[in-house]
Parts: structure tokens; C-alpha cells; sequence
């Protein structure tokens, strides 16, 4: 089994964990329905008031009806001493159960150290979804619970994109900017492209079976959806191999920035499957071109409008320190929800708002804020990865909603495997002729062995409509099976892949002050080559918004006594919390009394 | 007005704040009814896709008609290059907007020091509601939003306690639980009791309108909620006073207390009016005393259940400190959901679950994780009392929800005061004779006039159901005013008060080593006195307990590395990162380079 049983502190957990299926086997309720009944029980006041404080005859749907049956023929016998109001909180009640049971999975898994360094945690959830499914599935013969792409989109997407936004190091983002943006658009469609045709190519070969019913135009959705790389994957998989700097945020990058290319092909074919093949004109195409630009560049305005707007306003939380947590929280979630809200790109507008933003704000808020900020961040951030990857899991156990057919599958497994190193290898060649620091051969095989495939391609073809897309079922098995093969099995062999080809790893040390100053000297040297040579690169364009940042933005956005400091200043602080840090952990670690001489 | 404008800053803030009800003007959907289709959507897979997602003609009620209609002539003619979707983000967008709302308005009101040292926030923010709701009143000539008591007691009101409870000063209050049970139990029934007669005795005398059409028992309804003391606004306004800390723990704990008998006596009444009084008989008497019984000590028991199991379960999370404040969160709030299951009183069940789990959970978790848990329960309750204050105040505005009586209005607020401080005095006076450090005149008249009344009342009275309770308008309007009258008028003036009465106020430094050895000397002398006076006194249960807490309890629940640890090693820790800390703090806070020098 997966769960490692160490005595006996299992037993009460794995109550827990068996808690959630009993309760919906006792209810009968779905995550769906009971959501909408439970959050329709928040709406209608004096309905489903707080427990005991419901009159009896007014408690609305009683779940077991027995006790409501009972209520109704006793209707002169006083009250109840104890009530059942599982209606009442059901919709609460459910998500902290879910929650709780992934915290509980998580916790599980890290007991034992030798087994987490070889199977990644994300594999390990899905063989519980796995499993959790199974028991469901056994009791009921139907899917009591699934990954709803509305759960995901709007809540469990966002958590983990605005976590990677707001830390994402952005010195090693915008050096690499280029080179992401190439890999996101180009390589996306490449790849959609590509395996849409082959599909289409291999299906009217006969490779696919007949019953499979799809026109070009399905395999071009699909082809769509398929092929973007995830960022719930990526991170998830990435954090644990600790590949280095620039191959992550390439990667990475990649994962957030297709996002553009993934909503408008997708919204592109959808149209075009609706009006069919042969009422596509050029028009058509020009519109999704037009679309392309408004949606990615849209997004990230949008984006960068709230970056502003959260920066300015921590100006004046001084007094109200104990909100800015929460203030950061919601900006960059409406940064989300806004662009959202407009059709735009949600992950570009929130990735760009937290890159925007959190130079700003963590100069403007207290350190204690900073520290909720990053731990709740990272706190709310892991456990949607472990509900994406259990209810990915669970998913996968519904029967009714798959069809399965093997050559669909492995052609699929195929292409999106061949095209994708094709791809990377074709873009890294002309990438390498304007690249400084070329990348060579071992970072490509990462780069093509680390596109994987999660969460979102799942939540796109559950998006579906069965009744125009008519392979749905088939697309959806075909999906499940390529997200599984990308997060398993690659996700299972990657580490040591990477240990074999040995790929430079992360260092975790920060740079020292003379690293930083010669960084930086460079950077001036640099500016100042290109321009003695006439060119307006990089460096150039760089140093310029660094002026315009320090002129005008940095006034607008910080607090008045921190753009006064000094940046001598702030370094000073930075090396004093380091070291008042590090004496006291070397104490707590060492455990030897030394006395700190106060000052 | 109560906006004090302080330049340039407000503009866009001010357009972030009016945006709310701008948007809800747009669609003429409160925040119920889009509360109920927004997460229908959310449940519905297929039907309503991210945006831009999804298909034309299966994207389910568009908001603005005209955009609909467009879509439906328009289906050969393919995809929007930009759409609204509103009704798909309607749900997480409200509630982000309005907790945005909300932090702006804390933010605003705290931009003049000056201002906030006299004004207490509940009130502006009561004023800040009624101008919100007038202005949705002029615009629709209804109210779109008003507190909903599934929210307040599913989501707002268990951030408060959940707060207040783990944070709970535990020695204090075990201290003071005699007298804090007394109150809570014998105060709270003897003003319901007393408040209810009067008002049923003046309304036979003719002084309430003949109108008012209720009888003996809906007067005993309308006691029992409104003769509770609200933690809520009890938090609100005495955490801005800072009188000393035994005058707060009793009233305060008195407020977390009678959450029990509220929920009987409501419980019982509401079935009382049910059958009629006629009915009434002593087994239904001696079912209410059973109820309460059960209720309360059913509701500590739930709570302390999970404190055990939240203590024990932290043990184990060394290796994924990552969630740790999500567990702390979930199973605190679990605690107040599984009594709320059960009908039982789920405020004392979170009250205990985090009195009891505090100490145990802070030494087993990481210290940012205590950071984060600490900062993110302040900011979470401060947001849900910023909510709950302002959507007080937009309720008051809802002129079709109730209806005026002078008579009634008047009676309840003089017999809310005078049986409050009638009962406080004679409480007192019984108390004394057992207290050791007896509560003087000042205490009195303080927590006489600390007998706030709040949100759990204004809740409890909008759940009343109108076809039984026919007076129910007239109640709704006197618990507004009831309410208004103690936050506003009295929360303004028991500041002046408490400094003309020089009511001691409450330190803030901690106790040094020297006061803390001494206390804990004299626990065990007056431990020793006791036992050898033969008596079984508090002290003599006190150290029984802390005999058992250490052989067993801490055993059970505390992480093997800090069990063993001495409690010499704590102390010298807790100095040695205090030192540390404060190094750094002046050093920031002076401004002096100081060399800190490196052990």
C-alpha cells in the first residue's frame, strides 16, 4: 500500500481520512450539490437558520428522512434536544473536510524519509485519489466527487498562480523573457498544431478506431488543450528535482505565459467547431489573431493596473498593519477574477500583477505582514496542489465519463512526446544565436522531458460540450492518461534523469554582497558597451526603466521613509536580521549556552 | 462627513470603494441570490467554462440582454474577441469586493489619528454601512444586501471566536471561571427573564402599541436574544479601552459563555410559541434544563476533543511545516462546524477547542508557522468584525424588514440597562464573599455599562420566523436600535467614562522572570495552605490538573524534542530571541549604526 503506517499515531488519522467518503456515502450528496444547496441554505434567510435555532416544520430538506418524518408527525411535541443539521452545514462542512483530509495525506506521506526522496508527492496523491475514487466508486457504482473546472478555475488555479506570480524571481524572469515567451507561443502552437494534424492524419490511416468521431476540427481543439504545458505540474514536479535557475524559469515561465495561446485557440476552435469546418474564412483566422493580442496583452494589463493600485495603497496601512496581509491577498485575486471577468488571460494578468507589485509591497508593509504573507501564500498554495492532485486521482475512477481507445491514446502519448522535444530543439537552435549564455544539449532534454501535462488540460476537456464535440469521452480517458503518464511517470524519473545527465542543480545559498556588487557593476558595464556601440538591447532598455523606476514609479509606490532610506541603509538592516537570525538558530541548533551581549 | 479626505490618495480609493455598488446597481442582483447562482455555476460542469472558454449558446444567462441576444442571431457568425462574464466569477468577485470594501474603509478611517482616538471604529463603520445602504435605497428603492445569518454564523462570527478563543489569556480565565460562569449563566437568564416580563407587564399597561401584536411568549423570545452580551461588539469597543485585565476577562468571557443559554432559551421559546403556552408543561421545563446541559457541556466537549486531536496531530508535521497553519485553522474551525452539526453550542465548542490546544500547538509548530497563524486569526477576525459592523449598518436601511414602535423601543432599552446593572450588582455582591480580590464599585458600573448587545441578537432576530412571531418587524427594529444604541452611544462614551472613573488600565509588558517565579511560588504556597487546611480549593484542583497536564497530557501531545527540553532551556530561548529582537528594533527603530558582533 502507499500509506506507510509508522504505530500509532496512524490510527486516529486515518479515521479522519476515512470520515469524508462515510459521510457522503451517508448523504448521498455530491460535492456539487451539496455546494449549491449549502450555499443556497446561506441565501435564504430564516430557512436554515443556526442549529437548534430552527423552529421545527422550517428546517427545510432534512437529509435523513427518518428524523424529518419524525419532525412532521410530532409537530406538539416541543423541541429536540439534539439536532442533525448536516443541510445546514454541509457546503462548509465539506470543503474543511476535504481540506483536513489533504493536510492529513500530506503529513502521512512525509513520515517516512527515505520513500519521499524516491516517489514525488504528487504521485503519491493521485494514487490516493486513486484509491479514495475506488472506495467511492465501489460503494455507489457512480463518482460521488470530481475536479469541477469552475472549483479549479476560480479557487484552486489561482492559489497556486498567485503564489508563483507574487515570488517569482524576477530578475531571472525578465532575462529570460525572450526565450519564455518563444517557448510559450511558438512552441505552443507548434505543438497544437502538430498533434492535431497527426491525430487527424493517424485517425483517417485507420489507427483509430471508427467509433472514435472526430473531424479535423476536434483534433485541433484537442490538439489546443493537449498540448500546453502546466504550471500546477511543473511546479509540483520541478520543486523536488532542483534544477537551476535559468532551466526552471524557462520551464516555468513557459507553463504561465501559454496560457494566452491555450484560451484563445481553444475559444477560436470552439467557434469553429460550432459553425463548422467549411465556414471558416480568413476573417475567421484574422479574428483569432486580433484575439491572441487582446487576450495576452490584456491580461497582463489588467495585471499590472492592480499592481499599481495594490502598491499604492499599502502606502497608507501603516496604522492598520493587521489588514495588509489580506489586502495583498484580494488585489491579486481580483487581479485574477477582472481579467477573468473580461475573457482576458487570468494567469497572465495575475502572474504580472504579483511580479509588478511585489517589489512595492514588501518594502511597504511590516516584516510580520511579509512573513503572513509568504507562509499563508505558501500554506494555501500546497494544499490546492494536493487537492488538484487528489481529485485528479478520484477523477480518473469515473467510468461514466471515459471511453477508452488505444490507439488514440498511445498516438496521442507519441506526439505530444516527439513534438515536443522537436519543438524545443528547434527553438533552442535559433534561440542559442542570440543567447549569451547558450543552452546546450542536456538542458534541452530537461526542458522536452520536463513539459508536462496537469490539471488544466483536465479541466478544459471536462469543459467540453458532448453534444458538439462528439470523441468528448474519448478526448477526456486520452487526457487523463497523458496528465498521468506526465506526472507519474516522468514526474517518477525525472530526478533521476536529471542526476544522470548531471544536470547543474540549484544552489540554495543567497549571493553574497560582493556577488551583488559586482552583478550590478556588470549590469552599468554592459549598458554602457551598448551603448558606446550604438545598439538598444537589453541592458540598455533595462537601465532605463531602472531610472524610470527610481524616478518616478518607486515615488509614487513607497512609503515616503522607506524610498528615503539609503540603499546603504538597507543593505546594512538586511546583514543585521541575517546575523541576529543566525546566532539565535545556532543556539536553537547546537543547543550551547552562549550568552548575546545586549547592546 | 466621516470620511476625513487627506489628499491626493483618496481618489482612487474612493473609486474602489463606490465600485460596489455601482456593480450591483449593473446587474440588480444582491448578494443572495448571486451567491446561490454563482456557485450553481460552479457546480454545473460544462455549463458555465472559464471565460472565454466557452462555447457561444451554452454559456448560460448572460447578465446584460442585449449581449445574449446578440449571441443568439449571431451563431454562424463565431467567437467575441472579448466577452462579460459575469456571471461566472460573481460569486468569489462580491466577496473579494466587499472584503476590499471593507479594508479600504479601516484603512480610511485609521488615516487620522487625531480622529480614531476619540471615534471607536464600530462606529464608523455602523456610520460607513447606513450611508452604503441609503445609497443602494435611493438607487433601487430596495435593499440589495443586509447581514445574512447563515454568513454571520457560518463564516463571520467563527473568525472571531476562533481568534479569541485560541488566543484566550487561559490563566486568567480559568481563574475567573466562577464568576465568569455566574454571569454568563444566572446574568444572562435573569435579564431574558426579567426584560421579558416587564415588557409583556408594560405592553398589558397599554404603553406599547396595541399593534405590537404579541404575547407572553414572544416577549420571552425576544428577551432571550436580546439579553445576551455580544462577544462581537464586546471585542470591538473594549479592545480600544484597555481597562485592566480581570474587569475584560469577565465581561468578555461572559459574552463567549452565555452563547449556551442564548441557544436554549431561544430553542425552548421557539417551540414554546409553536405549541402555545397553554401547552407548556414542567416535562418541557425539565426538557430545557436538560438541554442545557447538553448543550453546553456537549459543546465543550466537541471542543475539547479537537483540541486533543489538533494538539496530537501537530506532532507530526515537522517535515511539512508548509501547512501547519491551515491544519491549526481547520480543525479549530471544525470544532464550531461539528458542534453546530450536533445543535449543540459551538461557540463554546471553539472557545474551549483553542483554550485547550493553544498551548500545545504553539510548542509543537514551527515559529513562522505560529507567526502566520498568529497574524493571519487577527486579520481574518478584524475583517469579519469590519463586515459584520458595516453590514449592520446597510441592514438598518432596510425599511420593509421592519417596523417602529416608540413604546417598545423605548421600554427594552430602559430594562436592557437597568436589569443589566441590577443583576451585575447583585451578582457581585454574592461573588464578593468568595472572591479573594473582591470587584469594587468601578468594576460594576464598567461592566454594568460593558453589557454590550450586538450581531448574534440582530441575527438571531432576522431568523425569526414572521408567520409565528407576528411582532416580528417590531423586534427587528428595536434589536437595530438596542444594537446601535450600545455600540454607537455607549461605545463612545465608556471611554470618557472609564478614564473620569480612573478605572485601573492594562499594562502591556509582559511579566518579568522575577514576577513569574514569584506567582508561580506562591500557586504552590497557596496550594500547600489549602491541603493543609484540608480544603479541596481551586488551588488544590489547579495543581492536580498540572501534575496530571505533565505526566500524561503533555506526554500524549507534545512533540517528543520539545517534551524533553528543560523548562530552564524555554526560558533562556525566550530571553535570548527577545534580546535578539530587540537589537535589531533599536537599532531600526534609532537609526544608529550599531555593530552587532557575531558569537
Amino acid at each position: 500500500m502507499f500509506l506507510r503506517p509508522q504505530g500509532k499515531m496512524l490510527v486516529p488519522s486515518l479515521l479522519l481520512l476515512l470520515m469524508l467518503p462515510v459521510t457522503g456515502a451517508a448523504t448521498e450528496l455530491s460535492v456539487t450539490e451539496s455546494l449549491q444547496s449549502g450555499l443556497a441554505g446561506l441565501g435564504v434567510s430564516g430557512d436554515h437558520g443556526p442549529p437548534g435555532l430552527v423552529s421545527p416544520g422550517s428546517t427545510g430538506e432534512q437529509v435523513q428522512p427518518e428524523v424529518a418524518e419524525e419532525e412532521g408527525s410530532h409537530h406538539g411535541g416541543g423541541f429536540k434536544i439534539v439536532q442533525w443539521e448536516w443541510s445546514y452545514v454541509q457546503t462548509p462542512y465539506i470543503i474543511s473536510v476535504w481540506l483536513l483530509l489533504a493536510s492529513l495525506a500530506k503529513i502521512l506521506f512525509h513520515l517516512s524519509q527515505r520513500f519521499t526522496t524516491v516517489v514525488p508527492e504528487s504521485c503519491m496523491l493521485i494514487l490516493l485519489g486513486l484509491v479514495l475514487g475506488g472506495v467511492v466508486l465501489l460503494a455507489h457504482e457512480k463518482q460521488l466527487y470530481q475536479l469541477e473546472p469552475g472549483l479549479f478555475f476560480l479557487f484552486l488555479l489561482p492559489t497556486i498562480v498567485g503564489d508563483a506570480g507574487y515570488f517569482m524571481p524576477s530578475r531571472l524572469f525578465f532575462d529570460n523573457l525572450g526565450a519564455i515567451t518563444l517557448y510559450a507561443v511558438v512552441g505552443t502552437l507548434w505543438n497544437a498544431f502538430c498533434t492535431a494534424f497527426c491525430l487527424y492524419g493517424v485517425k483517417l490511416l485507420g489507427v483509430i478506431d471508427e467509433k472514435v468521431d472526430a473531424g479535423l476540427m476536434d483534433f485541433l481543439l484537442f490538439g489546443a488543450l493537449i498540448s500546453a504545458v502546466d504550471p500546477v505540474a511543473v511546479i509540483a514536479v520541478f520543486e523536488e528535482v532542483h534544477v537551476n535557475d535559468t532551466l526552471f524559469i524557462i520551464v516555468f515561465g513557459e507553463s504561465l505565459l501559454n496560457d494566452a495561446v491555450t484560451v484563445v485557440l481553444y475559444k477560436v476552435y470552439m467557434s469553429f467547431v460550432e459553425v463548422g469546418p467549411a465556414n471558416v474564412g480568413t476573417a475567421e483566422c484574422m479574428k483569432g489573431l486580433v484575439s491572441f493580442l487582446v487576450v495576452s496583452l490584456g491580461g497582463t494589463l489588467v495585471g499590472l493596473v492592480f499592481a499599481v493600485i495594490l502598491s499604492f495603497t499599502t502606502r497608507f496601512t501603516k496604522k492598520v498593519r493587521i489588514i495588509e496581509p489580506l489586502f495583498v491577498f484580494l488585489l491579486v485575486y481580483l487581479a485574477y477574477l477582472t481579467a477573468e471577468l473580461c475573457s482576458l488571460s487570468a494567469i497572465l494578468s495575475m502572474t504580472f500583477c504579483g511580479i509588478g507589485a511585489n517589489k512595492y509591497v514588501e518594502a511597504n508593509i511590516s516584516q510580520k505582514s511579509r512573513t503572513t504573507v509568504k507562509y499563508t501564500m505558501k500554506t494555501l498554495a500546497s494544499i490546492a496542489e494536493t487537492i488538484i492532485f487528489i481529485f485528479l486521482g478520484i477523477s480518473a475512477m469515473d467510468k461514466t465519463k471515459w471511453a477508452w481507445d488505444t490507439g488514440l491514446v498511445a498516438c496521442t502519448l507519441v506526439f505530444i512526446l516527439l513534438f515536443r522535444a522537436m519543438g524545443v530543439i528547434g527553438q533552442t537552435w535559433v534561440l542559442n544565436r542570440f543567447r549569451l549564455v547558450p543552452l546546450d544539449r542536456i538542458d534541452q532534454v530537461v526542458m522536452s522531458y520536463g513539459g508536462l501535462r496537469g490539471a488544466v488540460a483536465f479541466a478544459l476537456v471536462v469543459l467540453l460540450d458532448g453534444e458538439k464535440v462528439k470523441a468528448k469521452d474519448y478526448f477526456v480517458a486520452t487526457t487523463i492518461v497523458v496528465v498521468f503518464f506526465t506526472v507519474m511517470f516522468q514526474g517518477l524519473t525525472i530526478k533521476p534523469l536529471v542526476k544522470w545527465l548531471k544536470v547543474p542543480r540549484s544552489t540554495n545559498r543567497k549571493p553574497t554582497i560582493n556577488e551583488e556588487i559586482h552583478e550590478r557593476a556588470f549590469d552599468h558595464i554592459l549598458t554602457a558597451v551598448e551603448d558606446i556601440a550604438g545598439l538598444q538591447g537589453y541592458h540598455h532598455w533595462r537601465d532605463k526603466w531602472e531610472q524610470f523606476d527610481k524616478k518616478y514609479l518607486s515615488k509614487l509606490l513607497l512609503r515616503k521613509s522607506v524610498y528615503q532610506k539609503s540603499e546603504l541603509w538597507e543593505a546594512y538592516q538586511k546583514i543585521n536580521m541575517r546575523d541576529a537570525i543566525s546566532v539565535i538558530d545556532q543556539v536553537g541548533g547546537q543547543r550551547v549556552m552562549v550568552h548575546s551581549r545586549r547592546l
